[in-house]
This record gives structure tokens, C-alpha cells and sequence, in this order.
């Protein structure tokens, strides 16, 4: 089946909606700010508009329910944004639903999950729409500025909402688009990305403690040195991570402090915030036994070295039947410029995988530029994504 | 000969200056803070009963002259405190001074020298009075919250006064006393130390500038880590140094900065302040040349490496017959009890010794700890050092 998705009228509504927040030629809107609940508001109204029924929930996810009865799936992603980032992180996804919604007419519902962008916690939308968020935990979250999410959903006008929840015997399964956030498929010429899996990831605080000291008048032989301690298994780690890594594997030291962080004085106390992602579960084991395995090493040394999990993910496997009805599209649309790839990045639709049946769709990101006003996609490439889509929804819920 | 200083004099002073600015059991006194120029005046009165005549100078330099003729010695250390830092480091100096003026009666200049901490800048009071500061270098000088020294000098009262300089036929030469700041006495039961070098010290920053990226999305292959690379570099710094080093270089990597410091975001600039010091300028000369060759390797990998000169000062060795003055004084007071041994921690005497003949001596710190409340000497190595102190200075006057 080809459906004819109106490419003007999808770029219309991603051009409106970067509106809302513009900045530069990005976006800031973050999680419940005054951007991103206008930006709920209006998406609502676009749902209304679309003749769905929309609701903006407990939690601020904004659900667009299609009305009548029949086979249902579910399409999203989310509408805010990492600060001064990009206009189709999450955008992309949720205009390509409520595009389909009207072309299909009947069948989809769309959803803009809150917070994927992590401001306040780890995928707090969709996890309350999948009964995976407690109110002790929503209790207890707060974003950087120490702003915590009641307060903030209070300011937003959402507390006391009843917060929705699937209904997993309504879908037939949950359909996400995303900009690719990375350079393959620009790099090697393909205009569709397949996702195959979303990488679990493991992140860690490694804690160094040592003992400060006057940097002149302390000798080599007697320091504890929690620095010195890092950058030791820093570079243990990248010295063996290779040989247990699989080829997609990837592993990322982004901080690092020294304390007290003053140039003439043995650091004391040091820490850095560790992570790995790959879509094997087995090879997500391994690497932690290595890690594991090399802290217990460092502590072989002057310093105690301690290490702390922050958080984990489970690698999702994307549905097969909804990877071939996304082949099948992409092969119509665009014979020969698909692939099947992994997500290195974390996504809605790896929460949405707990429920019901997903899969991904992903277009290309011009230079694989991401989390940045400078991240942009061409028209052309939104417009084609969007056609794919659109037939493997259809073929999902007519197959 | 044996002078007879006044121990309970001695302590009695430096229990009093403790009292301004006091913090828990050490002193909160920052250079130019009302309770470092209440030190200041406290101090001139102390010199004004002790005969002496005291100036504040226009860089906040207190300095007592004796009246008369004949030959002189200058005695001195300083009176400001790091934050929330020790009672006795650059007090006890002072205070010697100020005793030993009064035991001898006669020949001796006691000066506190202004921000040896460096708050503003490095050794401005001891540079100023050995014509090594400009008035350039002044307008540029400002603390850690930007205010700038020329301001604080005005807040302090000492604006538009002459700056002191000194008149090196005026002295037979320098001698400071100092805590420790390190453990080698303790460790090794002694009580008096006879500095026979101040260290030189190479300050550097070195900056790392790679491609900011997605950790989930960019592939390990084509990443431009600036975090790897830094941590590459301090591993093989880490690695070579010790081949290079004396046995008594020490060096320190005393800060770390990841930007942006994200976890989930590969490091697209680094950075890390580095130093080292040794009292051999050839060693010095070596190390910096192998730390040259370290960056210029790491610049074959994908990170843009640059180092920048931060500071240096020169060793300097102490007066060989100063020293001897000190260890006869030693001999006589706590006979095997002293040792010679480097100052790994700059001191104003590195100063001074650019415009005449200079030593210091050093008394125990308990536990090695030093800039940190907690510092502490016992009593009796207070009054011990200060015997010794007192009886070179006699043998020095009178030689």
C-alpha cells in the first residue's frame, strides 16, 4: 500500500513548533518550563484539529486518541528539548504521528512522552503511561537547578491530573521516529535507518579517596593521591575495554573532578562519571565484570577506590515483524538507501518495548550533529521519513 | 653564645594574633581582609613596643627597623592565612622576628610580608620590596573573586603610601623562619630543620581540544576524545617522570577539567593544571624537555594538545654560612635533633635572596598537615626553634 502523507503540511507544523523556544537556529525548551507547556498546549490543539481526542495527563504526557473502535497504534516521541539543542529531537517523531493520524484517518493514537531529555529523571513519561513510575520516585526527582518535579508540575498546571496509563490490549504496538543523532547514515549514503535494538547502557560513579596534601612539600613515595589513583584506571580502562568490547560498543568518561581542585594541592578526593552502551545483554555483563575487576585492582593501590551504579538500561530488541513492515516501506520509498542499524542513543519506544510491540524509524542528522542548535535534517530527508513511516503504520494495522 | 628569648613571651604573641580571624582551631585571615590589616596594625604596635619603628608600606608590608647604627639582620615571614587555614604558617616567622628583636636589643628589622599566600599574586610584598614588582604588575593583580588588588589596597587603607625598598648595604642579610608544611621531621624524630634550598617550581596548563559528541551515538572509531587524550597524557607523565626525576622532585596534577562535564556527552575540550619542582635547575630544565616530548606525542593523536607556562620560580640555594649559623645554634639546642633538608614549598626567603645573603629553618608540623585548620606545632618546638632562631641571628650580628 502507498498512503500520501502531506510532506507541506508536516514541515508547516515542525516550523510552527520551533517557534516555541527558538533559539538560534535550535530550540531550549525543558521539561515544564513555560516553552514546553506551550508547546503541549498547542500540540494538543493540533490533535483537536486532527480529530483526535487529546488529554495532557498527571505527568504532562500530551495522548491524542483516535475515536471509533478497531485496531490501534500507538506513534510518539517527546517535545522538549536539552538546552539550546535541536528543533527535531523528539519534534520529528511526534508531528510524523499526528501527520500519519490524519492521513491514515482513523486508528492512530499519538503521544508526546515528558522529560525523555531526562531534565528531571530517566523517561519519566512514558514510564508513568507503562505503571513504571511510582509517586515515591516522582516525589524525590528534581532537575539541576534543585527544582523539584511536583513543584514543577504544579507550576506547568498538571498536579493533580490523573496521570494515564496503557491499556496494552488497545495496540497493536508503538512506532517511534527519531533523527539518527549520529553520522552513519549520512556517512554512508542511506536516508532510512531500521533500528534493530536500543543499547542498554550502565553508568557509574567511580570515587577515588585519598589523602591532600601540600603539593611541594609531600614526597612521591608517601602520597595518596586520588588523582593520580583516576587517571590510572581511567587508562586501565580504555587499555582493556577494546579487548572485551564488541565493534558497537562504546564507553565514555564525561566528567572528572579533582577535589578541592586547586593547582598546588595533592587532590584528596577524586571522581568521574563512567558509562558503556551496547545492545548485548551478555557483552553488557563482561564489560561490568571488567570494570569490576579493574577497580578491584586500583584498590590495590594507596587510594580507596569505590563504585557506584547510577543507573542501568536494559537493551531492547525491536519487533521483527514491525522491522520488515518498516523494510517494506523504506524498499517502496527508497530502494537501497535503508539500513538496519542499532540506537546508540536511549529512546522512548526501549520503555514502550515493556508493553507492547516497537520499533524505530530513524533519518539522518546533517553531520551527525546532535543535543546542539546546530542539529538540522533536510526537508527532503523529513519528508521521505515520514512517507515510510506512514506505510509501515499502515501495513501494521490492516496486516 | 646562648641568647635567652622569653618562651612564654614567644607563645603568648602568637596565641594572641591567632585570636583575629580566628576559625575553629586555626585562622580565616585572607590578604587584605579587615582581619588581615588588623593583624597588620597589631603587629606594628607589637614592633613599636619592641623598639622598633614600624611602617605599613603601600603594599601592606609591615617592616620594624631598628633604631641606631651598626650592622643589621632582617627577620621575617607573613601574616595572612589561606582560607580557613593554619595559626602558624608565616605567624610563627613573624613572631620569631619579633622576639628576637627584643631579646637581642638591637641590629634586628622584622618584616611581615604582604599576600605570600597569593590571594593577588605571587610573593607581591616581598617582590615589591625587592624592586622585583612594577606598578604595571599591580594594576593587573586581582583575587579569585575578581576584585582587584589596587581596590583592596585603597579598602585596606594602604593606597597611595611609598612601597618600601630595600637597601641591601642596610644587612648582613635574610633568615625566615617556617613550619614545615610536610612530615620529615616528624617521620624522622627531629626538630629543627636547616633549609639548604627553596625549590623551583614549572606551572603549566595544558588544554585538550577534541569534537563534543553524543556518548551513545558516535562510534569509538571516529570519537575526538579531549578527555582520553588528557587522561593519555597524564598517564604517561605519571609513567616517565619517575626516570627523569631526582629523588626529591615532586609533581602534581592538581585539576581536571572535562567540558562540557556531561555524562552522557563525549568531552569536546579538556584541560589539567600540572606542576612540578625540584631544587636543581638542570633537573627542572630535563623535566620540562621530557614534558615537551610527552605533548608533542600525544599531538599524533585526534586531539589538538596545548601547553601553557602558568608561573615558575627559580630554586635557590640558602647561604652555606647562614646554614652553619643554624646548625651551630641547633647543636647547642637540640644537639642530633636537626637535620638539612629542602624547602619543598616556596617561602619569601626565595625572594629576599635575590637581593642578599639568605636561610630559613624549619620546626615540625604535626601529621605533615598544612593549609588546613587542623595545622599545628607542639609548644616546646615552638620555643625550641625560636632558641635557635635567636642564637644564629646573634652569631650572624656579631660574626
Amino acid at each position: 500500500m502507498t498512503t500520501r502523507i502531506d510532506g507541506a503540511r508536516l514541515l508547516g507544523d515542525l516550523y510552527a513548533l520551533r517557534k516555541i523556544g527558538e533559539y538560534k537556529t535550535g530550540v531550549h525548551r525543558p521539561t515544564y518550563s513555560p516553552e514546553d507547556v506551550q508547546s503541549r498546549h498547542w500540540l494538543a490543539a493540533r490533535m483537536t484539529e486532527a480529530g483526535l481526542e487529546p488529554e495532557i495527563d498527571g505527568i504532562g504526557n500530551v495522548i491524542g486518541r483516535a475515536r471509533g473502535d478497531g485496531p490501534r497504534l500507538l506513534l510518539g516521541s517527546h517535545v522538549e528539548t536539552q538546552p539550546q539543542a535541536g528543533w527535531l529531537d523528539g519534534a520529528l517523531g511526534v508531528i510524523y504521528g499526528l501527520e500519519v493520524a490524519r492521513t491514515l484517518g482513523g486508528g492512530i493514537d499519538v503521544a508526546a512522552w515528558a522529560d525523555e531529555e531526562g531534565h528531571f529523571g530517566s523517561f519519566i513519561g512514558s514510564r508513568s503511561f507503562c505503571g513504571l513510575l511510582s509517586e515515591t520516585e516522582i516525589d524525590q526527582c528534581h532537575n539541576r537547578d534543585g527544582t523539584a518535579l511536583r513543584d514543577a508540575l504544579a507550576a506547568a498546571g498538571f498536579a493533580g491530573r490523573p496521570r494515564a496509563v496503557v491499556d496494552p490490549a488497545r495496540y497493536r504496538g508503538y512506532l517511534e521516529a527519531h533523527i539518527e543523532q549520529g553520522a552513519e547514515l549520512e556517512d554512508t549514503g542511506k536516508r532510512i535507518g531500521i533500528v534493530t535494538a536500543i543499547v542498554g547502557s550502565h553508568r557509574f560513579r567511580i570515587v577515588f579517596e585519598g589523602v591532600q596534601n601540600h603539593a611541594g612539600t609531600t614526597r612521591m613515595a608517601i602520597r595518596k593521591d586520588a588523582g593520580v589513583a583516576l587517571v590510572k584506571l581511567a587508562s586501565a580502562i580504555y587499555a582493556r575495554f577494546p579487548e572485551v568490547a564488541g565493534s558497537r560498543t562504546v564507553w565514555t568518561t564525561g566528567r572528572i573532578t579533582l577535589e578541592p581542585g586547586a593547582p598546588s594541592i595533592v587532590p584528596g578526593r577524586a571522581e568521574m562519571l563512567f558509562q558503556f552502551r551496547d545492545t548485548d545483554p551478555g557483552l553488557l555483563v563482561s564489560l561490568e565484570q571488567e570494570l569490576e575487576t579493574l577497580v578491584a585492582e586500583a584498590n590495590r593501590g594507596p587510594c580507596k577506590v569505590m563504585i557506584a551504579e547510577r543507573g542501568r538500561s536494559t537493551p531492547q530488541v525491536m519487533d521483527a515483524g514491525f522491522q520488515d513492515a518498516l523494510e517494506h516501506a523504506a524498499e517502496r520509498h527508497a530502494p537501497e538507501l535503508y539500513v538496519r542499524m542499532p540506537s546508540g542513543a536511549g529512546h522512548d519506544a526501549q520503555i514502550l518495548a515493556e508493553r507492547m510491540r516497537s520499533a524505530m524509524l530513524f533519518v539522518p542528522s546533517i553531520g551527525g550533529v546532535s543535543h546542539h542548535y546546530a542539529e538540522d535534517t533536510k526537508d527532503e530527508d523529513i519528508v521521505l521519513g515520514c512517507h515510510v513511516f506512514a506505510d509501515a503504520a499502515a501495513e501494521i494495522l490492516t496486516g
